[in-house]
């Protein structure tokens, strides 16, 4: 059973829209609850995470700059899929191509690749933005270098060690809720340590 | 020096608010950038979230329903600070003890049990919102039973062994940034593996 459709919603109003974000008032019944539940949503496209690994085991970090909280952040490449609501596992395997070759300058150097890690929800309290996440391994550099989109603020990239990454995460380096999500995901699997 | 206070506002209006966010179109000067830039901003109050951890090394989780993301999930205790945008380490404190007892029904059994993991932004991309992360440990069953607010939906709470925990997190049991960020700081911290 799809657990999703058992929450029905009684009312969805939209309170404000723009090409980013969609606020909407909810009426929700919740599954084993008598009361439904008022709530105010923001509704986000879905995105895709991944952890790219080179043959030497290096991880690939990006310095990006975060307009939302004033900083220059290091983080695993990120990007939304612009097309649906409901990406299928080739639309989620494509961004992540994308935007490990725009964001960080590097490709797949085996087909087989690439990992998925399952997805995890940012703020479950008041988004529904949903981010899958991937592990990319053995990568290597393309031809083109990186090639960020001028909307996004991106300086540079470089390679860490697992020691250099863990160090990054322990003294809070490593801010962003995609790079550490996808780095419990990765120790839990045996990916990382 | 305050990174933050080299970001340079040079324009905020705010295009909708409730009690619950700010939606606001900022201008904003990147420092190192030349060109400043234009973004969709939703403004959040802080939170903390903690990992209470029992003598015993067990783990205790929340059954929380999630109404934005439609799912029941398996989570850490976590709690917005209500009172200010710029809480201090003792409002932040006073607000995990106060989590901790409302959300599981817990106490800390020593005054020295609480540690500071460090903050994380679980959307950098398009909101402010930060949490603040807390390991408690030892802690203990309170008199009073866990009491949630009438406003979340919380149907129980649980201890978890560090294996059960892991395995939670393998396979996407554990689904929210909160307590796999919080899980990732423990695994750097060498709190948890």
């Amino acid at each position: 059973m799809n657990e999703e459709a058992a929450w029905a919603v009684a009312r969805s109003e939209i309170l404000f829209r723009n090409p980013h974000i969609e606020v909407r008032d909810e009426t929700v019944a919740v599954p084993g609850e008598d009361r439904p539940r008022h709530w105010t949503v923001v509704g986000r496209k879905k995105a895709v995470v991944v952890a790219p690994v080179t043959v030497e085991g290096r991880f690939v970090l990006i310095h990006q700059a975060r307009i939302p909280v004033r900083r220059w952040l290091w983080e695993f490449p990120a990007g939304q899929v612009d097309e649906t609501k409901t990406p299928s596992p080739e639309q989620l395997r494509e961004t992540v191509l994308r935007e490990l070759a725009e964001e960080a300058g590097y490709e797949l150097a085996s087909e087989e690749g690439l990992t998925y890690l399952g997805h995890y929800f940012p703020s479950q309290g008041f988004t529904d933005e949903e981010n899958h996440l991937f592990v990319a391994r053995p990568v290597r550099k393309n031809e083109l270098g990186f090639q960020p989109e001028r909307a996004e603020v991106i300086s540079q990239h470089k390679e860490f060690t697992q020691d250099e990454l863990r160090s990054m995460i322990a003294d809070s380096t490593i801010q962003d809720a995609n790079t550490l999500a996808l780095f419990a995901r990765m120790v839990a699997w045996g990916i990382a340590r």
